[in-house]
């Protein structure tokens, strides 16, 4: 099996398992996809990237490259992005809860615009850029009460959510009245995120009428952040909408609300994150013990949940293959186990591969978002290394942990 | 409010939050109430500490100072042991899958026993440590086919589980049979372990029974290691048996269904791991902003679903306080939530406390377990501190994470 022409064999001889690795140009296409399509006549587009999906420094460097804004929710997000040489001021800062210290560190390190939350962040951040003798400018996250029809815990905005604020809410009036009397702060533009992994395009229709519609009475053309949830392709029981069809409707739908509303917008930006980079990243294991039960036949590997948790986290599927056995016949349903001391720790249940042996290497599809990122050092793991492949070339990003970084803040 | 005497408000100063924080002489407290219960006139009794609860180097000191033997599930655990000054005779090294490298590693740093999953395992074990020229004692781990109610995830020994051998089967034959051959392959008894945050005894009993049995037909008399899962107390739901109890229900029905069965045993082993730590320990945050939704008050913290992964992993309960305000009216109903960008970063849902401002802090109770053993990165969080208090002091044991270490591997 080869990823942009590199032997995935090659890649364990040279980095060992379990690995983690990226198909650079898949990336590149996804990035090119949304650049290329969410573009109007009416009003400008921006792309940004959801960092929390995959934020690492190899990554931030091809947003550079494309020139593709960052949506941070940390600082150490941020801090990861600063040090890979990317512009702060193309860095939207997400969260519900950033602390004194974290607008603080974002407003000295000018990041271009913080996504704020909520009434006590407007509070605060308007204190915090008069004291500091800064002006910043901001985003208001709504929540727009629309609910995507996806998996609770990925679903943001319906109305008891924790993220966002409701329209025309006592908050919302508050803050609306700090804005407008504020000498710091510039206010920009409204922000909405409805959820991961959507796939109706619909939610997103509903949603932007509202959005559309918050932008009356202002004196200044507003920006719109549709944020992200663009689904993507796990397993057959997902179908995506391609990136074209996804911006175009964007597009258009804003554009015909504008008209319908009789409304003007300066800018329309989008979030994508997981449907950048998951289906570009794949997860290398070796194959060790295989065992059967009564009803079950186990195919064990080097890793699990803790360089993937959301199997166990949120009932995900995937999809793999046992490397260089594509094409056998898969006549074993089998359930592929990690190697954690947890009977949670399965990756895929019940699911067809071909006979394996001990010493295999096992690939699951579509794990560069959320994989890495949420990896853990659970049974004091290591995390893995990162791969990047384009072109018959490989590139270390990310080097495997060590075992003595495991205990090095150990005192 | 005082943790052994110290006030957390100056751990706060000292240490910032979020925080672990451990109370030692509680630690101590619930390895003595085994030490002094587990222990009978009929068999030796050996008492190990379930590392992945929480492996660090201070709390590995503190079972070197009880004799307390080690439970560790990868290199990584024994790794931490051996750099702690650990025995690592005192070692059983446990998992599904350890690699061939896993065993290498055992069997170089002569850990003392290691307790075998399956029968390829022990194949590769024996032929290792017949070219290394090796001795190795191992135990093997039975699915004793006892379900004992608890979480779907936490349980371990259903008949299709991924973890041990069922007796009598076409697996256990084979492993007698290559234990019987083997030159370097020391036999010395049975684990088995049904679940966690059990609180039913009368699935020990039955799964005594089946372990006794087992020891039918050796020629010497074996060991037998019961595992851990003794349950602790989340919430007021939660109603564990003390430790005094279990120990001693334990060895007297491990005696009684001796004598029954006419079997001798060598010695019998229990693994707590949770009911060692988990009530000792406590998380420190700070409230941030704080919100309220049509249906809900939120107090957002400073920490979450990095920090405490359970709540989102298992629906896992906690219970909190304001620090200072314990005794104050709890007459808010409200949802304690991260500050992860992730709707399921809540810790504790609808849930009766005071009324609380920004900078208070909040304290969860019994987060000891499967806190720090289990947090991440996600949202390039960086990992909080441990201090360990005693009668008055306190001892940071692990710094907390810098940023630059949070990109140290990044290349």
């Amino acid at each position: 099996m080869k990823i942009s022409n590199v032997d995935v064999k090659t890649l364990k001889e040279k980095y060992g398992t379990p690995l983690y690795i990226y198909d650079v140009n898949h990336i590149k296409r996804n990035m090119d996809g949304y650049l290329n399509y969410f573009k109007s006549n009416e009003f400008k587009t921006e792309v940004l990237f959801a960092s929390k999906a995959l934020n690492i420094k190899e990554l931030i460097r091809i947003c550079m490259e494309k020139k593709i804004s960052l949506d941070c929710v940390s600082v150490g997000e941020i801090y990861t992005a600063i040090k890979t040489g990317f512009n702060p001021s193309k860095i939207y800062f997400h969260g519900n809860n950033k602390t004194i210290e974290d607008l603080k560190f974002a407003l000295n390190n000018n990041v271009g615009v913080i996504v704020c939350d909520n009434l006590m962040e407007v509070e605060c951040l308007n204190d915090l850029a008069s004291s500091l003798n800064k002006n910043v400018k901001i985003m208001l996250r709504m929540n727009v009460g629309v609910d995507a029809h996806t998996h609770k815990f990925i679903v943001t905005a319906h109305i008891d959510s924790k993220f966002g604020v409701l329209y025309d809410s006592i908050d919302y009036k508050k803050i609306l009245d700090i804005i407008i009397n504020s000498k710091n702060i510039e206010f920009i533009g409204f922000h909405s995120h409805i959820g991961s992994q959507i796939f109706d395009l619909n939610a997103f229709k509903a949603r932007a009428e509202k959005m559309v519609s918050y932008c009356k009475g202002f004196d200044k053309p507003l920006e719109l952040n549709l944020g992200g949830g663009y689904g993507v392709h796990y397993t057959d029981a997902d179908s995506p909408i391609p990136f074209d069809i996804v911006s175009k409707t964007l597009i258009n739908t804003v554009e015909e609300t504008l008209k319908a509303q009789n409304v003007k917008i300066k800018k329309l930006l989008i979030e994508p994150g997981r449907s950048i980079v998951a289906e570009a990243g794949y997860t290398l294991y070796t194959i060790g013990y295989i065992k059967k039960t009564p009803n079950k036949e186990y195919y064990f590997i080097d890793g699990g949940m803790t360089d993937n948790i959301r199997p166990a986290l949120y009932q995900a599927k995937y999809d793999a293959d046992i490397v260089g056995k594509e094409n056998e016949k898969k006549d074993h349903i089998v359930t592929v186990a990690g190697k954690c001391c947890e009977s949670g720790d399965l990756i895929i249940e019940n699911y067809p591969l071909p006979e394996a042996k001990m010493g295999d290497l096992l690939i699951t599809y579509t794990t560069g978002a959320y994989g890495y990122s949420m990896s853990s050092n659970y049974n004091k793991a290591l995390t893995p290394a990162i791969v990047f492949v384009e072109d018959g070339k490989d590139k270390l990003v990310v080097r495997r942990q060590t075992l003595d970084e495991l205990i090095e803040r150990e005192i």
